[in-house]
């Protein structure tokens, strides 16, 4: 095999033959002579092949090997939608390396009309699409962007486990019985909260991690069922204002960069405290846009002076299970505003928390706040909500690390599937995700769940319970 | 808080009055004068202390604000150690932000002869010492360089899923009891194998992913309990001379950037087939340094033509169960040697497969292979490895996509951690990894595996099984 040429560069060959690679994208015959439009990663290139005998029937998504020669088009035939418009590849020799059946759906379109399930089955092959080929490369240009725009800024990337421990984010954690320590269970970390604000304490002032994180919640169009990823990230020595002001500076650049269509409608973007918003928009994530048709229209904003505590309900399963009359609105380690301190003792749903929610048309695209750094103050929180003996226990190790010199700390996660579908204007962050679980938690491509040996359940202790 | 200035950039600042925000590294006191050197993650400054009866008294780790003056040191004072020498800060206004405990262990040494286990526990302290946030932060720069090459070269990088199904690495899995259907259980990824291949299926030709992958297997030097991570990538159209060459200059040109000390000890990298090497060397990954002794010694090589079968052995427990005659020497999904394809028949153990180990300094620190990408050569290696129907019926989503269009392609996984071990010389993967786990698969800092509640557990349809 010799090296591969991108279909993108295919232009600068002209005159050249050259070896291509690709699948078949569609076939015209027109006369006695095949058409091809071939593709790759990288674009879309068409095949002329003359009925000279020696070429196989081609069909649509094989795998093909053609030796030809580029030619430029003639002026009228040059078609500016596709990146090699300007030339066609007369085949000379052509093999078809791996024949393809007939897909179970087309390829050709969008695919919003085709079940979601048999997309999942055949991820392989809905990733094919135009659409999807676009959203995954413009997935991979969005992180390397945020990633080359916060390395600039001094922040490191680190990486935190995820055979952890179960974290308080308020929603259902995955579990995983340990074979080394039966009867004992990790968790799959909801979020690398405490992670990163240990990560300050060890002096890491700057962290940031494009993070995987697990909820055992249901689905929703914005949130795919067990696991999503977030650009997660944390500095210290900062007040709100400096990460406000450095994610928006983020967003807007890599905007400009990577979604030039794209029009943020308002610039700062605006800061409306939680009562405000409630007031004028019944909802603390409100959709500015002033023409919600155009997919072109951005309305960032951010959500802020949220209370600190709501009042706990009887689901609240992880705080003081319904008991206390307090749960955090954010979560526990949010930071209560500092004019409010001694609303604590009096008035705790008067307290402002120091949590900012980043909101994109109407989406809430990522949550954060200023944390406590103060042990008195987070001792005094675990009250507040209810906490029993057991679970202050449970979170020692970061009352403790606070006795150490931690710094005044605070962070926001962006939620990156989220983010990209608000900005690509897609329905579901399934259209984002690369291979996402179904409703029922059902894996794409592969059928897991999956049953196990019963050797696999003896060697970790745990049986199924029978219905 | 002001803007914080990050230490490095102190000497830029000579005759203003800055605010410093850090730690305190160490305290010296000559005559009546306290000098502190200060900490933040760019660097250390010296911060002069006046006996003006104004500031309070320092313990080392303290964390304080300092409102000084930047003034240049005397000639002979300079300090060409570190990267703020030609300066100091004479402190005019100082405040302990966040006291300090003892620590403790010593946080100013290297801490290879203080115990792991306390180490681990206090893991947001032992990663204060120098030697630590210097592999954390080169870690950091390490991933960013290999991104980097690898966009440059028109790769993508695209998550795959961690709740996923068991996957034919010979290692245990870590399963996950699931609640939407239960009795059912999701498998942590032992690498995103299955994956990759079907992302060249759908047509991302130059893959990559800085992968997190599980394995419950032993701890060793060169292994972390648990889970690892890796830089997982994959080319379709490819040989593989066309990985192996990859991998070489990528490397090469992160070595010269990142370890300009370091010196490649043989550049091309020897190819040595492994019956060579296991002849000549005793193992299928020799150490060719010359002086072992020399830290700044690098000797790459690969090892290639491995046997694509070894013998299965009763602790096989992924394969033929210990019952059938081969077991993959890599794994099922390696390409025979084309020259070997008629040996399949007629003597297996004699077959080459096209995988690629990368050895630095006597450590494997990563494998690849060109993959099968026929149908009827896979299912045959299925057979020869002694699948059963039903595992057949595992993998068979993986044959179907392969009678969809599937380019020839491959790909190699180098281990971050490892990697970065035996480029740093440390003596384990755990001075690489921000939190290890420890050998019983306890989780640093916080004690994980942990107790579930008797709901989750009902909610799971598990029970504990009493020893």
């Amino acid at each position: 095999m010799s090296k591969k040429i991108f279909f993108q560069d295919i232009p600068k060959e002209v005159g050249k033959k050259i070896d291509l690679y690709g699948w078949v994208y569609s076939i015209r015959a027109h006369g006695k002579i095949t058409f091809l439009d071939l593709r790759d990663h990288t674009g879309i290139v068409q095949v002329v092949v003359p009925p000279d005998g020696t070429h196989p029937t081609f069909s649509p998504e094989d795998v093909v090997h053609i030796v030809g020669t580029v030619a430029p088009r003639p002026e009228h035939l040059i078609n500016k939608k596709i990146k090699t418009g300007t030339v066609e590849v007369q085949a000379e020799k052509s093999e078809i390396i791996s024949h393809s059946q007939t897909p179970p759906f087309p390829l050709e379109t969008s695919g919003y009309d085709i079940g979601e399930d048999i997309r999942l089955e055949y991820r392989y092959l809905d990733l094919r699409r135009q659409r999807m080929q676009r959203n995954i490369l413009l997935r991979s240009s969005f992180v390397q962007e945020i990633r080359s725009y916060l390395v600039q800024k001094n922040f490191t990337e680190i990486d935190t486990p995820i055979l952890t421990k179960s974290t308080p984010e308020g929603a259902r954690d995955f579990i995983i019985p340990s074979r080394l320590q039966k009867g004992k269970f990790y968790a799959l970390p909801q979020s690398p909260q405490q992670y990163k604000q240990l990560l300050m304490v060890a002096g890491f002032e700057r962290y940031f991690q494009i993070a995987r994180c697990f909820r055992d919640e249901a689905q929703r169009s914005d949130r795919a069922y067990g696991e999503f990823t977030q650009l997660d990230m944390e500095m210290s020595f900062v007040e709100q204002n400096d990460i406000l002001e450095l994610v928006e500076d983020m967003f807007t650049s890599i905007v400009k960069k990577l979604f030039p269509e794209k029009n943020i409608m308002q610039s700062p973007w605006p800061r409306i405290p939680h009562a405000e918003a409630l007031k004028k928009y019944g909802t603390d994530k409100p959709d500015l846009r002033k023409n919600k048709k155009d997919p072109n229209e951005l309305a960032f904003c951010w959500t802020v002076d949220f209370p600190l505590f709501t009042k706990q309900s009887q689901e609240d399963f992880f705080h003081g299970s319904g008991r206390a009359t307090f749960a955090p609105s954010h979560h526990m380690f949010t930071s209560p505003h500092p004019d409010d301190i001694d609303l604590l003792d009096t008035d705790p749903l008067k307290v402002r928390g120091l949590q900012h929610d980043l909101v994109l048309n109407g989406f809430e695209i990522g949550g954060g706040s200023i944390r406590i750094h103060k042990p008195d103050i987070q001792q005094k929180i675990f009250d507040l909500i209810g906490f029993s003996k057991k679970q202050k226990q449970e979170f020692s190790h970061m009352l403790n690390a606070f006795t150490y010199g931690v710094p005044p700390h605070g962070g926001i996660a962006p939620g990156i599937d989220r983010a990209l579908m608000a900005l690509l204007g897609e329905p579901s962050v399934r259209e984002v995700v690369p291979f996402p679980t179904s409703a029922s938690g059902k894996t794409a491509v592969m059928n897991a769940p999956s049953e196990v040996t019963a050797e696999q359940l003896a060697e970790l202790g745990i049986r199924i319970v029978d219905e």
